[in-house]
């Protein structure tokens, strides 16, 4: 296992040759920032993984392509309060304009520009707010600027959401920093809400791609919020080389398994980050599902479990009502056998075993309030069938998760 | 098509040849009618559809075993209150004994009797209680007693529901008339919440289960409150060939189309009344997805739409957030193009049409806004890519339901 040293305050221009900067333009109508840039001394090796969403906002569109084509990449723009997701190919027009505005005014070419947008889908962007936001942003680019462009990403986040993380990699200390923004239409696969992660690793990109999809298999895919899939999905990687290291680019070497470890982490931080502050949240649920007879079927249960809305109303009213729990498994989609079921209620302050072979056990009422009134709690159900496991985060259903999405767009 | 009179004020016993009644026995907290029995003169032909939920409440792996080994049912008793599932072999004995009490009150066979549950998962149902309101039960059966037999299944319900037809088969008046419940854990999968149906129509057993997967699909199927399918979805219809038709045997029938005739608008509307009183509902929601390449595509698609919490709580806020309907069909799993996408929001008061070929025309708030304030909403996406289409019944998703869950068991 490698040593991985956790960063104090980690923002992403905790990276050494990384840039950063967060303005506001206008997007958003309380005058909150809303559009971030990040540049590289450097070009660098690029990974990325996006929604899997049949709609694919313009954006992804426009940088699944890129990534194609070329594969080192210096700049990223952000904005937040529009989508541009359902424009058609005004949209696209509008994603290729925001690139080549960053390009002239970074004096990079606009295919070195990395474009991410969130926010209200089916609305066009205001193009002369952005070229402004632009403009005022490459101004400002400084290598404190990490804080400002976590927050000028954030939606209806009530924080922004930054993790770090050095490790050891062929004798040269490298670090990692990432932020990410959620709160709702949260349900990644293969990919998740806006999140970048940037590292001073030399790294070749294939492996950085490699790198990047194991890590994000075991966390921004292992978090739901509300069940939704975004059509915006994106999480970067970038790789500027400035650490020195001897160029990793061996899937099975001891550096790589230090990348990951180093990546791991960061990741899960910022996973946890987005269900923790998800829409209305009031607690942080882990579901754990163990016993399972293969990795896909745990994940499966656990995410059924996960994204019922009964289960996660029950933990907002602190009810021990675990029949929900069963029931979610039992229409998961998986073989499970009832008769095998056993079922555990657990935070810090305890373990209440609540079902056993799929029938109840006595019910210690006082003990279940206890352990739910706790601002974390897990449910740990033990398919009894086989040796696979999973776990997934996720936040309870909230009266103020309704407030929120009521008005969201008005 | 056959001519189809709705019945007015409809109850199970409008039906010839069936009694019924309610009674409370305790499993109410606040003393309302918990235990519905319904009694046929005669021994009937049963179809019946359970849950596809791999966790199987007692009483329906007792009532899926009762109709393989016998195919007739002249008794059906049904508590609300506790569900009897995740009970193990304790509960299973449990509903053997509610059988055999009830056979032992109505002077019939306990393999008559078909037994269903509703309520609290993984509690055991307090037999003495049980014993007392079945005995209770049994002395008051009349053919005025449907309505108290609605009224005693309703759990989170806030109003009992029924419906009747009456449709001619082989020169016969056939009636047939319905209950049902719900209010959560709603997304039956060839099956629904505790539904019955009874009919004086002479009907063979094999033909009278066709017939009901018929309708099924098209009805308790295609409704959701929430996205949990229950461990206890079961829908039962009783024929007791009172009406003295011909015996349908036949599935390429005249009087067959005409019993599916009949049955269709008295499901529909058992269905439809689910949603209108789903747990929290102020809207009523249609689904309507067209232009699919298949029909199972449609349904996906709409489905996935309608359990969007997203998509409901914008419903809920009168917020023609469309982006969100695009969005979830684009994860429903379905391929499709959304450069094909048309999308529009109606009801009575008018249509508007809001996205052509994936892209958004201009939006009129106000018109939307005042389609939004109906109580009634349909969103209509056309996939542009087919002939087949679905369409799906939902609520939307307010406080009142997060409050009626945040506390269901406490």
């Amino acid at each position: 296992m490698t040593d991985v040293v956790l960063l104090d305050n980690p923002h992403l221009t905790s990276v050494p040759g990384f840039r950063a900067s967060g303005v506001a333009c206008g997007l958003k109508t309380d005058g909150a920032l809303d559009l971030s840039l990040i540049c590289a001394d450097v070009p660098c090796a690029a990974a990325a993984m996006f929604t899997t969403n049949r709609v694919e906002a313009a954006p992804v569109l426009y940088d699944r392509e890129l990534l194609q084509t070329r594969q080192r990449v210096q700049a990223v723009v952000i904005n937040s309060g529009i989508a541009n997701a359902c424009t058609g190919e005004r949209g696209l027009r509008n994603v290729q304009q925001v690139a080549e505005w960053v390009g002239g005014a970074l004096c990079i070419p606009s295919s070195a520009v990395f474009v991410m947008s969130t926010g209200v889908i089916g609305q066009h962007l205001p193009m002369s707010k952005i070229a402004t936001g632009i403009a005022d942003a490459s101004r400002v680019l400084s290598t404190d600027g990490g804080y400002a462009a976590a927050r000028a990403i954030m939606t209806t986040d009530t924080r922004p959401k930054e993790a770090g993380a050095q490790v050891e990699i062929g004798g040269k200390t490298v670090t990692i920093a990432g932020m990410c923004k959620g709160a709702g239409m949260i349900h990644p696969n293969m990919a998740t809400m806006l999140a970048m992660l940037v590292t001073d690793g030399a790294v070749e990109r294939d492996v950085l791609q490699s790198a990047l999809e194991t890590v994000v298999d075991r966390t921004f895919n292992m978090i739901t919020v509300d069940g939704d899939t975004s059509t915006n999905d994106t999480v970067l990687l970038l790789a500027n080389g400035k650490a020195k290291n001897a160029m990793l680019a061996d899937r099975a070497s001891v550096d790589y398994q230090a990348l990951v470890d180093g990546l791991l982490p960061v990741a899960t931080a910022l996973a946890q980050s987005i269900v923790r502050d998800g829409e209305g949240a009031s607690k942080f649920v882990t579901i754990q599902v163990t016993g399972a007879p293969s990795s896909r079927g745990a994940k499966r249960v656990a995410k059924t479990i996960a994204n019922s809305t009964l289960v996660k109303t029950a933990i907002y009213g602190e009810d021990a009502n675990w029949g929900r729990v069963i029931c979610a498994a039992g229409y998961s989609g998986v073989e499970i056998d009832p008769g095998r079921l056993s079922l555990r209620l657990e935070n810090e302050s305890g373990s209440l075993h609540l079902v056993q072979d799929g029938a109840p056990l006595e019910l210690d009422e006082r003990r279940a309030a206890a352990i739910l009134a706790g601002d974390e709690v897990t449910w740990r159900l033990d398919l009894g069938l086989g040796r696979a496991e999973a776990t997934v985060w996720t936040c309870d259903l909230t009266h103020a998760y309704v407030d929120i999405n009521a008005h969201y767009r008005t």
